[in-house]
C-alpha cells in the first residue's frame, strides 16, 4: 500500500469553531501565469454546537448552475443560531473550471467527477479530489452535490441516489433524495462509477445525495428555487435545520431499462421533436439530424426505442456522432 | 460613386427555371487550409411559373438554430405544383459561422448582420452581404431573416417589423409580420440600423419580417415548429403557397421605451429571479449577481425599472459587465 | 468629405455637473461571448465651477501601469473643493487590453495609439479613438497621457513634449512638460506620428504632456510616485488644483540624433552589459547575443554609436532579430 | 522495486576526455511537429585532469535568465587549462521552455523543478530528470543550479543553502553557497520538497548551491554579473579554478518565520508602496489593489505581517487572487 | 500484478457471425464538447465460416493516408463469399488524430503507436490500445497496420518484418511481409521497441506486417496502389483470400547499419540534393541548410555518412535542429 | 486621387553601387512582442555598372520552398563581375507567412498575392505590396515571381505569362518564360486578376514571368534544380548574365478551357487514381472520396469534364467542400 503524502491544500477557515466563517481552501499552483500562486476556493462553514455535518457542493462540474446559485444564497443567508451541527458549503468545488465556464479544468483537462480518489501528488484537480477524500468526507455525515446537464445536456429536473450493497445506507440515501423533493426522483445503478465523487462519498459510509436539475450551460428562476428548496429540505430532513420540508408531488422515474439512451450516429444540424418532460411511444420520432452543408437530402430520423418521458436531451444545435441524443425515461408504478 | 467590382461568388442553380434546384453559393475562399477553396453555402430554389418571390434565409448569426431547421424542412418538402411563383431558400446564410456554431465568422470575425451592403471584395463575409445586397434582393418581394438570441440571449419568441418612413412599406411589413403568427409580435424602431440585413432590404423597398424565436444556441421541438408554420404563413400571406394561415393569438410587445434594457454593472454568477414571459413589476428584482471567487459577499440587485414581461435575457451562467442582463417589453394595449 | 456617423460611445456620467462623478463609457460590442454586450470603460470626472478642464489618461496602451496606478488614486482621493474647473480622469483608455495586459486590443488587434482619428463606425479601438477625438478633446484644455515601455520596453522615467509649427503652443507644452518634474525630460520630433493621440491633441491646438516612466509590464513604488506627482503637478501648473509643485532636478535628454537607436539584427539571449541610466561611449558594448540553441559560439556584440546615457532597452530575456535592443540618449547642454 | 528503462537521452559529448566539448544531450522526441525529431539540450565540457566536477545549470525554468547568460559565457570563455578536473555546464536545462520563455515545457506541461526523479520512459520533461538524477548528478560533486523569478516574481539577489540532516553535507553547501559571494544570502529549509532537483542533488549527497538572482523575465546587466561572478566563485571555492573568489558584503535573510509570505486576495492592479531592499515595519502597507474594471472604489490595502526588508514581490502589473504579493525577510544577526 | 478494469469500448457489429457487417467501436468520452459524448470508430467485419483471421489497420497515426484507403476500399469491396475466415478492418485506428490529420491524438497528445498496453482506465488513447491488446489481437491470426510517413516525413514505399527471439514466428512474418510485395522490404530490429503495436503484435505470438509507404500527408494513386494490393497478397498469403498474389520485384533494404540516419544540428529552408530512392556514395551532400532569416550565410551542407539510397526524407521545406533529414539504407545482397 | 504616405519601410542596402550588398528591408511593426520591433526581410543586390534590373523573388506564398531555394543559392553564389547591370533578389518576400510556413501573413491574415497595390498606411502584408509597387518594381526591367501549389495544393512544374492587351509586351513575357525552360510551359489569362503582384507588375509595363514548379509545402532536388536553372536562364535572357540557358523540351499546356477545374462537393479521404502528369481522357475517374466517419458507404467518385493531363492536384489527404481536387491540363498543339 502506497503511503500518501500530505495534501497541500490548507484551509483559511476552522472547521471546528462556532460562528459562521467565510474563506477559503487555498490550493498551491505553481504555472506560468504565477510562480507561486494558489487557486482559492471559497468556502462557507456555519457551525454551532454539536450535531450532524452537511457537506454540499456545486460546480464540480464548471458549467453547471443551479448548485452555485443555491449555494452562495445559503452562505449567505445560513446564520449559525439556526443550525444544529454544521454546514459546510462549497459552491464552486472545480473553482478553475467554474471560472472558465468549462466541464473539465482548464489546468489539466481532468474531469473532477471521474478522478476519485486523486492524489495529493498530482495535477491540480486530483489535489482537490484526494482533499475532499481525505479531509473533508471524514468529517462529513450527509453529502450533497449539485449537478446540472452543463453546456451540452438538459435534463428534467430531478434527485437521485445510488442502489448500494448496503441495504441500510441506501435506504438512507434514498430518504435524503426524497427529501430534496425535486419534480422528478431517480434510483439509479452506475454502470461505470469509477472516479466518482459519488461514490467515493457511498464507499465512505456516507447518505450521498446527487441531482440534475437542468442544464444548457444556465438556470432558470424555476432550476435555481428548486435547487435552494432542496438543499434546505435535505438539511431539515438531517436535523440540521428546524422546520418542516416541502413535499410537493415528484414523479419517480427509470432510466436503467434496455434502449433509453440514444446515440447520434451522424453529424449534423439536430431538430428536436419532442420536449423535455413530454410524453413518447416506442418508435415515435425523437429528433431528425439535418446535413450541415447542403439541402436536399432527407434527414436521418432518430425514433425511440421505449416508451416514456423525455428525461434528457443534447442541447446545442448541432450534434456530432457518438452524442447523446436523448434519454426516454419510464416512469416507475 | 466608386463603381463596385463584380462579385466573385456564383450559383450552381438556376434562379429562372421551373423545378426544384438543390445548389451552392459558391465563394472563391483562398486561405492557408485551401489555396484554391471556396466557401459552398447551399441554396434551393423552387420555381413554379410568374408570381411573387419570397428570399428565406437562417443562421445570418451563425449560433441560431430555428431558422435553419425550418428553412431545411421547407426546401425538403416544398414541392415546384405547391408554388405560385418563386421560393429562394438559404438556410446557412454565413455558412461559415454555423458550422462553428459562432455569431460571427471565424473567417474574418465580422458580424454578418453589421455589414450590409458587403463589398465585392472584400472578407468573405462581406463578399456574402454584397451578394444578398446586389443579387438576391433584387430578385425578392418578400423577404424573411430567421433570428433568435445565440449562445448569450435568449427570448420569448416574437415576429417583428420595423417602423419605416414609407407607410405603405411599413403597412405591408406589419401585414406580414403579424401573417408570421408567432407567440408575441413588435413594431420596432431600430436605434442604430447600420449595416443590418434589414435596413438593406428595407431600403430595397422589399416587404421584410423578422424574428427573434429563442436562444441560448439550441432550438426546441416548440421553437422549430413556430419557426416552420411562420414561414409557412408568410408564403400564404404572400400568395406563393395556397391555404390558410394560422390565426393563433400573438401578443404585441413593445420594447422602445426607457428602462426596458438592464445592463450588468458587475461580473459574476447570475442568479435570474424572472424567467421568460413572466410578469415583473418596476422596482422587482430581476435576477442577483453572486461574486465568482467568494462567498460572503452580498450580491449586486438589478431590479426592473419598468413594469412588463420578461422578454430577453442573458443566456450564461456567468455574466460580464456590460452584458445585457434583461429585456422588459411593455404590452401594447 | 466624408460626414461621420454619431458615436455609438455613451457616457453615464455627466461632464457638466458639479461633484465627483464615477461611471463608464460604455460602447456597444456584439461579439461571439455576448450578442447584446458593452465595453465599460471607467471614467471619473471631478467638476467644480469654471475653469480649465485637464484630461487624464493611461493604458492606451494595455501593458504600462504607472498611469492606471496614478490615476486611479488621483479617481479616489480628488475632491470637488479642490479643484477649479474640472479633471476627467480615465486610467484604461484601452480597457480590453489592459484586461488582458496586452500592447493592442484583443477585440481588433488594432494599437490605439496608432488608429486615430479613429471611426465611429469602425472596431471596438477605432470607436474609442473617435470618441476621444470627437468628444473628450474638445472638453480639454490640458492633456497628460501616461506611457511606459510595456512588457517589451523599460525606460528611465521621462515626459516629453513635441516640437510644433505653432511655436506658443510648443512653449505651453513645454511648460506643462517641465511642471511634470519627472528625473528625465524630453523635447522630441516624431519622426512618423500618423495616428497618434499625441498628434490629434496637438492639432486639436491642446497642451499636451506624454511620458515614458518604466516598463517590463510592471510598475515600482517609486515609478508610480513619479506618475501620481506628475499629474498633480501639471494639475496645478494649469491652475485647476492649488499648491506648490514639486521642482526636482530633471535631466534633459535628447535621443533625435543618428545612431542613437540600436537594433537586433540575430535572434537569442540578450546579455546586457549596461544598466539604464548608466553613462556609455561611442564604440562600448551595449550587450552581447547569445545563441538559443548552442553552445561554444562567439555572441554577436552591439556597440554604442553614439556616447550618452542609457534611456531605453529591450525588456525580455529573448531577443528577435528587428527589436530594439537599446536607445542611447544625448544629454541637452 | 520497479527497474528503470535506459533513459533515451544520449550526449554527443563526451565526459571523461580532457578537452573542452561542445554538444547536446539528444532527447528523441516523436511529435505533430516533427514524426523522428529530437530535443538537442546544449552542453558543454571542459575537462582537465583528475579533480572534482561541477555540473552547472540554468533555465531549470525556461523564463530565467541569469543562469544561461551566465553559463553561455562561461562556456565561451573557461579553457581547459584554467581547470583542474571537470565542468559540466547546461545552459537552457529545459530547453523547450527556454525556447518558448516559459516556466514550465510547452510539450509536457510539466514543471521540471517538481518533476524529480523523473522518468525515462515520460513525458520529455521527466526525461530530462531522469537524466539528471541518473546520469549526470553521479558525475558531480558540486552542483549549482541558477533561479530567477521568472516572469511572475522578482527578487532582491541570493545564493541559498537548505538546512539538511546531515550537518557535514549542510555545512559543505553553507560554505559553497557563502563562496558564490551574492548580494544577499539564504539559509532555508524548503517546507514542500517534493519533485525538487534541489533534494534530488542533496539526496545523492552533493554540495548544492542555488539562487535567486532578479526577475520578471529579464537580466539587468548587474543581475548577470552576479551570477557570472558567483559561478567562478564556486569553481575556486571547489578547487577546479584557481585565483581568489570575490568577498562582498552580503546580508543573510531569512524567510522562513510565520507572516513571511503575504498573498493577495482579490484580483486586479497592484500598486506598489515598497521596492525590493526596502525595510519594512510591521503593519506598514506593501500594495494596494485597485479594481480592473472600474473607479470610485477604495483599494484594498496588504499590510505587511512582519518587519524586514522586501525579499520578493509579484511583478506583473495585475494580479490575481491566490498569488504571491510579497515576501518579507528578516535580517539575520 | 493489477488487476486491470474492463475496456469501456463497445463493438456495435458482432465477430463472430457470418456475413459482412458495417459498424463502430464506441468508446465513451465525457469532454466539454459533450458531456455524454463517445468517440466512434468505424469498423467493418467480413466472416464466412472457419478460418484464420486477419487484422487490418490504418491511422494508427492519424497522418497516414495510405492505410486508410486501401481498407475503405477493401471494406466496401470484400464480400462474405470470397472469404475463408474472419477480416476485421478498421481504417482510422486513431480516429481523433485521423480526423484533425494529426499524427498524435488532440484529446489527450498521446501517440498511439508508444502507448501499448494501454490502459481501460486512462485517456482515450490508452483505452484504444488496451482494446486492441485485450480483445481484437486476441482474435487474429495475421496482423497488417498500414503506416507512411505522415506530414513531415516521407519515404520510399516498403514493407517491413522485425527480428525476434522466436526464428519460427520470424519466418512467419518475413513471409507474409514479402507476400505484400511493395517495391521495398525490410527486415529491421528495433532498438526502443516499448510502447508499439508491434510489439503488441509480436509478444502475442501474431504473424505481423507493418509498412512505409510514403508520406508528407498525402497519398498518390502509385501509392495507394500498393498498399491496395499488398493488403490483398497478404489475406491471399494468409489463405483468406483465393488467387494469386503478385510477385513483383522488390528491393531488400536495411536501414540498422551505422550512420544510416542523418539529423538536422541547425534550423533553417532545406535544399534537399538527392530524391528519395536515388544513389548516394559516402561524402555525397543530401542537403544544404540556409538560414530563414537572411542572405549572404553559406549554407549548412549535410553529407551522407554511407553509401547505399535515400530511403526517408524531411519533408517540409522548413527544418529544425534535431530532425531526422534522411536516412540512407543499404541494399542488402 | 489620394496622396499616399511614405512607406515606412526602409533598405540597409544601396541599390545603386556596385558590388553584392547583403541586406534587409526593414518594416516597423509595433505589436504585443515587441513595442518597437521591426520585420527584416532579407534582400541581396548584385551591381555592376550600366545594364538591365531583374527583381527576383520567392515566398510570396509563406509555404512554398522552390523559389527561396533558388534565390538563396543564387545570392550567395552570384559575383558582380559576371553581371550586367543588376539584380535584386528577395528570397523571403512574406518573411512573416515564410517564417511561419503559411500561405498567408500571420500578423494580418492577408495574402500578399491578392493585395496589390497594397497601402504605406495599411497592415504589415498591405506595406510589404505598397512597397514593391512603389519602390522595387520601378527599378525593374524584368520580374520573375516563384510559386508553387504550397501545403495544399500540387502542380507539375511549369512556367507562365499572361495575356495581355499590350502585345509587345506580352510577347516579351512570353519569350522570357520560354527562356526559363520549365518542363511545362502555359500561357493563361487571369480571371480575377485584383490584387495579384502579376498585374501590378504588368501594368507598371515590365517582363514578367510566373511559376508553379511543384507543391505540398516541400520542394525535392528535382523542383529546386528547375527553379534554379530557370532562374538563371532569365538572367542569361535578359542580358544580365553571360552564357548560354538551357533548351530543354517544354509541353505546352493550358487551363483556360471549360471543365478544366474540378472542386470537391464533399468533404472526406481523398482516393486519387490518376498522378500529375499523367493523361487522363473526359469521364474518367479522377479520384474516389470516401467518408472519414464510417465504412460500408460507396465513395463519391469525382469523374474528368476534359481530357489532358493532370496538371494540379489538392495535397491533404482530407479534402473538403469547395476545395480545388484536380486541374486536367490541355496540351496545345
Amino acid at each position: 500500500m502506497r503511503i500518501l503524502a500530505d495534501n497541500p491544500i490548507t484551509a483559511t477557515v476552522p472547521f471546528d469553531r462556532d460562528g459562521k466563517h467565510h474563506g477559503f481552501l487555498r490550493l498551491p499552483c505553481s504555472r506560468d501565469s504565477s510562480a507561486w500562486g494558489s487557486i482559492m476556493i471559497p468556502i462557507t462553514v456555519v457551525h454551532n454546537g454539536p450535531g450532524p455535518t452537511a457537506l454540499l457542493s456545486g460546480a464540480c462540474h464548471g458549467d453547471e448552475y443551479e448548485g452555485p446559485i443555491a449555494l452562495q444564497g445559503l452562505a449567505h443567508d445560513l446564520e449559525p443560531a439556526a443550525v444544529t451541527g454544521r454546514v459546510i458549503i462549497i459552491p464552486y468545488m472545480n473553482l478553475p473550471a467554474f471560472q472558465m465556464a468549462r466541464r473539465v479544468s482548464p489546468l489539466d483537462g481532468v474531469n473532477l467527477n471521474r478522478c476519485f480518489p486523486g492524489a495529493p501528488d498530482g495535477t491540480p484537480t486530483q489535489k482537490i479530489a484526494d482533499y475532499f477524500e481525505r479531509t473533508l468526507l471524514p468529517l462529513a455525515d450527509v453529502v450533497l452535490d449539485f449537478h446540472s446537464g452543463g453546456k451540452t445536456l438538459d435534463f428534467i429536473p430531478f434527485a437521485a441516489a445510488h442502489i448500494l450493497n448496503d441495504r441500510d445506507q441506501q435506504a438512507a440515501c434514498v430518504a435524503a433524495m426524497k427529501a430534496f423533493n425535486a419534480p422528478y426522483s431517480m434510483i439509479l445503478k452506475e454502470i461505470d462509477d469509477v472516479g466518482m465523487y459519488d461514490t467515493a462519498a457511498e464507499n465512505a459510509g456516507k447518505v450521498f445525495v446527487s441531482t440534475e436539475l437542468g442544464g444548457g450551460g444556465t438556470a432558470t428562476a424555476r432550476s435555481a428555487r428548486i435547487a435552494r428548496q432542496g438543499a434546505e429540505n435535505v438539511l431539515i430532513h438531517a436535523g440540521i435545520l428546524a422546520g418542516e420540508a416541502t413535499q410537493n408531488k415528484s414523479v419517480e422515474i427509470d432510466t436503467t431499462g434496455p434502449g433509453c439512451y440514444h446515440l447520434a450516429e451522424t453529424t449534423g444540424l439536430i431538430e428536436p421533436l419532442i420536449d423535455l418532460g413530454e410524453q413518447v411511444s416506442a418508435g415515435d420520432a425523437l429528433a431528425r439530424i439535418w446535413p450541415a452543408d447542403r439541402t436536399g437530402v432527407a434527414p436521418q430520423v432518430i425514433a425511440s426505442s421505449v416508451s416514456g418521458i423525455l428525461a434528457a436531451r443534447h442541447f446545442p444545435g448541432l450534434i456530432s456522432m457518438g452524442d447523446c441524443l436523448a434519454v426516454v425515461a419510464s416512469p416507475v408504478q
